[in-house]
């Protein structure tokens, strides 16, 4: 899927008393940025926890802070599928102010696919194409 | 159960630009003074949801917020149980900051037991006496 | 100004291990709708602060969840100005699902009007009109 | 300065719908185990950001989850000062489960010196010391 851009504004609550928006929120950003990917991509996040127990873990994320986002900025989220496999799924981020489009981060993060044990697990395949991994990805080389 | 004392640090990422403790933080304060006096009374809450499948839902949380915390600030908030029966629980807190015993916040909740669905039920009477609650309490009187 | 409705979905973080949206959660949500009660009302909350040096200081919160919100559910918040003074203002609110428009919780909060370092003062006049304060409100009477 | 260990419990509010704690509230302990550095490095950084206007802004962060943080786990983080120069700051992080010292995450983040406008600054040299900045650091070589 092309990349896909989010919308949402920087809350009261979300700002410190550096009187700019704390670093933990953009992890809270990304992530409700990655959900709209995927229901753009046809994919009901939550639906796939309920009804199949697959969970999607964040196992890495990484973030550079490039300039800070304040009150009540509307702010820009594009996402981005770096890679997926049955295991594993990459997404990069770049979030930018919408007023002026200045870059405010970048981020990556990792995730694997988890059973409700918080165990991993393969991905079943009838939501491979929706992460676009192709029939018999992770499938032993003859 | 006597009043329980927890004390706690404003963290950082607690406060907003008006360089002040959000008001949304303290309902967390309140709830992990919640779990500390539930422990201090020999209650193990999180084995209760786990065991029984039982929690401990809110329903209404009330707050006079008296004069700010800082960042930094180390925090005594007091907990009292005020009533309880087998299908209900209120506690009432006061929050004073450490330094100079000012009075910070004062605070009501109110709580029903509930199941995994979120639908209430009656605590099992194993855990009435934790909670102060008669032997018979419910009951239809004759 | 009439009744005010926000939407917005609850995030992934906002849940906790109950698997509903944790109670404190719904004081940001608060927030983030008297903001937008503001813009709507030609009112802009962060210039206010910025210029003028005057912030609206939650004093009390009171809040009442009815049914749980779940990940991703849309909510409807209706936000109402119950009253306003140069020193004192209040809303309620109501916030429903948009699915179905089931009541999720009803709340009201108080807030003064307070300047840099946290004191009390009077809502300069000229924002009198936004707040429905009537001219030569809370002047001696003769 | 040797490493510091910091211990914290999980909160309920910091639990996800996954049963776990969100990978959002590791960088919020992270902030607070750095603070706690500090302080036994003896540098108070709430006077810092109080007297000298000089604050210290993350610029970035990197996480890798381990092993799931569950509620109520007490947690132990140890805190490692990685490098320093007036401009720069980077720390390095192990958490670790108290209970049987299993590892949950380890993080790095880098911050610059930066004044109430967020703009970047040299830190004081009175303040040198505390991080292990050598004297004569930064300064042109002859």
């Amino acid at each position: 899927m092309a990349p896909h851009q989010t919308r949402l504004r920087a809350r009261y609550a979300e700002t410190d008393q550096m009187g700019v928006v704390h670093h933990a929120v953009y992890l809270v950003w990304l992530e409700a940025a990655r959900v709209e990917y995927c229901r753009a991509a046809g994919f009901d996040y939550g639906a796939m926890e309920r009804e199949d127990g697959i969970g999607i873990a964040v196992v890495e994320t990484h973030c550079r802070y490039v300039y800070p986002t304040r009150f009540d900025d509307e702010v820009v989220i594009e996402t981005r599928l770096e890679a997926a496999s049955p295991r594993l799924v990459r997404f990069a981020y770049q979030l930018r102010r919408a007023a002026d489009d200045r870059l405010l981060a970048t981020a990556e993060t990792k995730h694997i696919f988890c059973n409700r044990d918080m165990r991993p697990v393969r991905l079943p395949p009838k939501y491979w194409s929706l992460f676009g991994i192709p029939r018999g990805a992770g499938l032993p080389t003859p």
